[in-house]
């Protein structure tokens, strides 16, 4: 693109950019778009919860959700996530407010145990490396990170990671131990993996006997259109390709109802699932159930439960729109940027030049728009190609949301035809 | 004892004893003192908590409850514990609803990251090892073996743990690299620390120079008598002698409002506490704080969580009162048991004829009286008299729990006259 502008024509778009931004820098603004919290009217869509469960304390089989024990959480609340998250409800566990807290355990269980399937204790081989699609979650590769664990990166396609890439890797090399993936809507891409990716994912051979899928379906029942996006069971397709104790399913309700205060699940064949809960039994006395208890009384059932994600989307859906509509307006056709328009999620990937991803996010931050730091959807918050802005639209109001997006236009331009003027 | 019984007297007595046993066989009773689990009535106490926050969702500086973040925990709700727990508010951090949790994450952390003073990583030293206090609590025992952490029992005294053993082996040894301390009425022997003890421990020479002091102080507010025991500020000895990062602090409301939606705290140096918080940044991205402000709410400050212990009491006295009430009568001057009156916690510690612990706890069983297995309370199960039974009055109805204890005297009597006579 660059090859097509004259000389005069990058002058005069450098020069009007540049006073843009003289414009942004003197309207002192103090914008945030850093993390995907939901908004306070989002969390307002969930207040019944703040004075439930009421009068009762009594699970539907009779326990007193106020005492110790049962370690794999309500029955009635996992029947009613079991769907959503492709997990059958005696395979699923309902835990306490974190799924990265799951995460995190079960990372330390494979560390400190052995897995089903492992030959010794991850903490006991030379490396332990995980695959790392890009661009991904900030804090998946931070608990990498934090255990010592390789990270190779892997790149993303429009149908989920690059698989190619992922056989050759997993085939080859008895280190590779996980794969991170968030399957629907993904952090930050808003890529869903195809039917194929799941399949592939399922039945590709590894060399290490005890490799697994972390499966973050974070955003499983968080749509933004009238088509739902379906993704294909991949417990269901590791089991039927003989790879049973392959994945690890992962999912709450922080971004359902209240991201504090929520719960969260993990599912798995049921081998893993007694490993994670022996495991576990020693660590805690039982999850919180009158929390889930709350939950249940509040969401009702699965209906319920999508019912109430169509509020959530009647929230969010204006404020993606804003952000589709500003880039198309202010970076359409400049060839400084490219973005996907997510279907559902928590996020839109910005893509600009290479080179100058963290030079807009520093003359952003200096014109009062805090955005994720660039290079946060890479392994040790380093993208190779300085490319990748990850946008959080859900916590601002519609009206600051769209005057941050604006701004962050002014310092896309403003960068890459500096870049190209220099 | 047993010189002083004639010949004919142990005849009668193992007869009596016998003929008691069938009769209590014959009752088919069903009865359960194997966990120390609030009663209905005492968690009744706190059923105002299921109705709050209500239409509350702030925390006293503005932050939204609901959402993300706040990492150490609700500064209003660390202000109310600072004081029983001795912890400055600063360094107590309020988290999930299990202290079990945090100590197991505290394990978890020092086999995988550097503690403060500590030279390596706990999982690469060859061998690690830690002083349990016996008789002393189960589950602390089974986080040790969960770890491949060696197990090196200390006898307790009525003053706490033998700290001429404890100090001997600390300064020997560099694997020694911790304590398991119930500090405040003892679980389960009721024992409470001396100021001596707690000083001796403050100020010993370690050879590890990354030493911790597990300091559960799991019953700090729940007294038994109108003598609330008091113990030595450990934490602030700790600092005082040059050790400030030796103890971690562990507490929660469990037995104070609801067994399974409490919350737990832990509290120490700023340096350990610093180390926890950065390790826990990359599990969570904040605890529930809306359980925090319900329990804000719920408590008022100190004095209104010092009136709800006071109900607490009134329930928890009498049951008390009963156990040491029918032991006397029916063991007192037998030479067949011995045991303590504690003034606070939640458990009695009955000491049988050595050889006989597993015996009595089969028979009751066999007569529908379910309690702790004989050996829980030392590492690995094994308790090497097997001596020790631990009874837990809190869950049963008062009528039970005198059945329950009527019936497990005459165990006693059955096996301590059988082992007599043979």
């Amino acid at each position: 693109m660059t090859t097509e502008l004259s000389a005069g024509a990058l002058t005069w778009l450098l020069e009007r950019a540049r006073q843009d931004y003289q414009d942004l820098a003197e309207r002192e603004l103090s914008l945030d778009l850093t993390r995907g919290k939901p908004s306070p009217e989002q969390l307002d869509l969930s207040d019944d919860l703040l004075s439930l469960p009421g009068g009762r304390h009594t699970a539907a089989d009779g326990t007193d959700v106020r005492n110790y024990g049962g370690l794999q959480g309500l029955p009635e609340l996992r029947e009613i996530f079991a769907g959503v998250l492709q997990v059958p409800v005696a395979q699923l566990l309902a835990a306490g407010n974190s799924s990265l807290e799951l995460m995190h355990d079960c990372l330390v269980h494979a560390l400190l145990s052995v897995l089903p399937g492992a030959e010794s204790r991850w903490v006991d081989q030379e490396r332990i490396a995980f695959l790392c699609p890009v661009p991904g979650y900030d804090r998946h590769f931070a608990l990498c990170e934090r255990f010592g664990i390789d990270m190779i990166q892997v790149p993303m396609t429009a149908d989920g990671p690059d698989l190619d890439v992922v056989e050759r890797l997993v085939a080859e090399d008895p280190a590779i131990k996980g794969i991170w993936c968030v399957p629907k809507y993904s952090n930050p891409g808003g890529v869903s993996y195809s039917d194929e990716t799941v399949a592939r994912l399922a039945s590709m051979s590894t060399a290490a006997p005890d490799f697994r899928i972390f499966w973050d379906n974070a955003y499983a029942a968080h749509h933004l259109t009238d088509e739902p996006v379906e993704i294909a069971d991949l417990l269901a397709a590791c089991a039927e390709a003989g790879n049973a104790d392959r994945v690890f399913v992962f999912g709450s309700t922080s971004k359902i109802t209240v991201a504090g205060a929520g719960v969260a699940f993990f599912g798995s064949s049921p081998a893993n699932v007694q490993w994670l809960l022996r495991n576990n039994s020693k660590r805690s006395i039982g999850p919180d159930k009158i929390n889930q208890l709350r939950h249940v009384i509040f969401l009702r059932d699965a209906d319920g439960m999508r019912a109430h994600m169509e509020r959530q989307r009647a929230l969010l859906q204006p404020k993606f729109d804003a952000v589709a509509r500003i880039l198309e307006t202010e970076l359409g056709g400049t060839g400084l940027a490219t973005w996907a328009s997510p279907k559902g999620g928590y996020f839109v990937a910005l893509q600009v030049q290479d080179g100058c991803a963290k030079e807009v996010v520093r003359r952003a931050k200096e014109a009062g728009i805090a955005l994720t730091p660039a290079g946060a959807t890479h392994p040790y918050g380093d993208d190779p190609r300085d490319a990748f802005i990850r946008i959080a639209p859900s916590y601002p109001g519609l009206e600051e949301l769209e005057r941050a997006i604006e701004g962050l236009t002014v310092c896309v331009r403003l960068v890459g035809y500096e870049k190209q003027a220099s």
